[in-house]
């Protein structure tokens, strides 16, 4: 499996962060705050915005002190919008685990993503730049907007395609954005070096998140931790089937999304393998392109050349 | 009724932060997010938050340009945390009016909430003081705390009084206190000032729940848009309950608060008024004094004489 190979000096600054990161999830008074933070912040991340926020700063002046609010602020924000995204979705699992709500209650569910929030907050102020904290509370507002705004028909195709960009570019590419911006911005860039770093994470998160709707149709059951096909068995339309709808002539995926029964469900699936991952891929690949386009602006560098690992591995992960 | 009488300036300046605390909530792209926000900002509040730190800035340099944001940022907390309190309760109704949950759905409050969160960082990060940014984030983590925590048992006394104070004052106390704070930096005063503003907040906050708890049992069912009791019927156990156990010789009231037989809950309500009501009216105003005595550092001044009109309409409202 393909895996990020990050330079010892990288590994040991995200480790730091790792260990802040937990840290203040320490409530002084909560033990259920306590526990249910520390659950969902080290259920498995791979840290990636965080490690998007200290390669960002690179670009710049490097000081771990300075870029360590930003990459701490954007795992907090990370982890408390995964809690209440499961819990508008009803979600009992995530990468296997069960979610917090399921595990405690739909209160702690609440509380604990307002606390991690809070604290995002009370890290951002710590920064070096105050730009960061507009970063990241627009960042947040916009998951909000995008979580209240399905994709709701699979057809015409532009429309499906135009809402599932508008939801994605919400849910996960400007977070991203942010993560990359105020690490930039926590080193010291210039307005065109942080908006050309936006611009890569924003393209990046539009990947990333293509590539997980790829996964839950074709990925391993074991590494996702969910069958394959759970989007469609939810009702939730990804780009695969918007491209498999597109290319189904006789149009009658279209007309069974909705199907309940097992064996449309299955035959659906495989249709959807069959037509909408290849469309799906090539563009994901187009927006790695992209994304990595907008770094010309820099000359080559470690950090530079980290990005398009980390843009590579997006590209090829397996879970 | 005891009505708050500001004089004409401030009243001004209030309408000023009503004005910019509406605006922030129109969302630039979701339409149900701008509905909801503007319900929840517009629901009757008495904007008494954003008065104290508009007052606590008068003890220092008063430029509303500059506490501003303190005060719009505690408003749109306030609002957020209303939304998510009633969707941890299930309430149907907040002073009359049906709740964000209900007029609209469980996933709109949760995001609602959230976003005015996230605006209330962003605004905050436009105040003049950074520490503005830790006063209101430690707040927010400390009324999550304090959702977790519920008064257990009306019995044994100490016990339930004391779990009864820590509830009140993170759910309750502690954005007042916060309020006070961020205002008072606003209008750059010392850390000395900042503190006893602070702690003004806290024992007026403390005081305004006992009396919000003792209306709940005897005040106008249409001025509270709920019936006398509220809390007895839910379970919640509140000071006017914990003196009248701890009045009642022959314990059967701390034997029958789990009743749901509507005699009984009848009689027990009358109890509360009987023995509870009175050493809670008590209670509040030995807060009020206490606040008061936190002022005695500044010589007296317009702002001082309007913090104590505020002080005693808190004790003398009838909703």
């Amino acid at each position: 499996m393909k895996q990020l190979n990050f330079p010892p000096a990288l590994l040991t600054d995200l480790q730091e962060v790792d260990r802040v990161v937990l840290e203040r999830a320490s409530s002084r008074s909560s033990v259920v705050i306590s526990a249910a933070g520390k659950y969902i912040l080290s259920s498995g991340g791979k840290r990636l915005r965080a490690a998007l926020a200290l390669l960002a700063a690179q670009f710049g002046v490097y000081r771990l002190s300075d870029v360590l609010h930003a990459a701490t602020s954007v795992e907090l924000i990370h982890a408390a919008s995964l809690v209440h995204d499961d819990l508008i979705d009803e979600a009992e699992r995530r990468r296997g685990a069960v979610t917090v709500h399921t595990r405690w209650d739909h209160g702690v569910a609440l509380m604990v993503g307002d606390y991690l929030f809070a604290l995002a907050a009370g890290e951002m102020a710590l920064a070096p730049d105050p730009r960061i904290i507009t970063y990241f509370s627009q960042a947040v507002m916009t998951i909000c907007e995008g979580e209240l705004a399905p994709v709701m028909n699979v057809i015409p195709f532009a429309t499906a395609r135009n809402q599932y960009y508008y939801k994605i570019g919400c849910k996960t590419a400007a977070l991203f954005a942010a993560a990359c911006k105020a690490g930039m911005a926590s080193g010291q860039g210039t307005q065109e070096q942080i908006d050309a770093l936006g611009s890569f994470g924003y393209d990046l998160g539009l990947a990333f998140q293509i590539i997980d709707d790829i996964l839950d149709f074709i990925g391993d059951e074991k590494l996702l931790g969910k069958p394959a096909g759970s989007d469609l068995r939810n009702g939730t339309i990804t780009l695969p089937l918007i491209y498999a709808v597109a290319a189904d002539d006789d149009a009658t995926l279209a007309a069974s999304i909705d199907s309940r029964d097992e064996d449309h469900l299955a035959w659906a699936i495989a249709e959807v393998q069959r037509l909408g991952i290849e469309p799906a891929y090539a563009t994901a690949r187009q927006h790695i392109d992209l994304a990595l386009s907008h770094l010309d602006i820099f000359p080559d560098s470690p950090a530079r050349q980290h990005l398009g690992e980390i843009a590579a591995f997006v590209l090829e992960r397996e879970q």
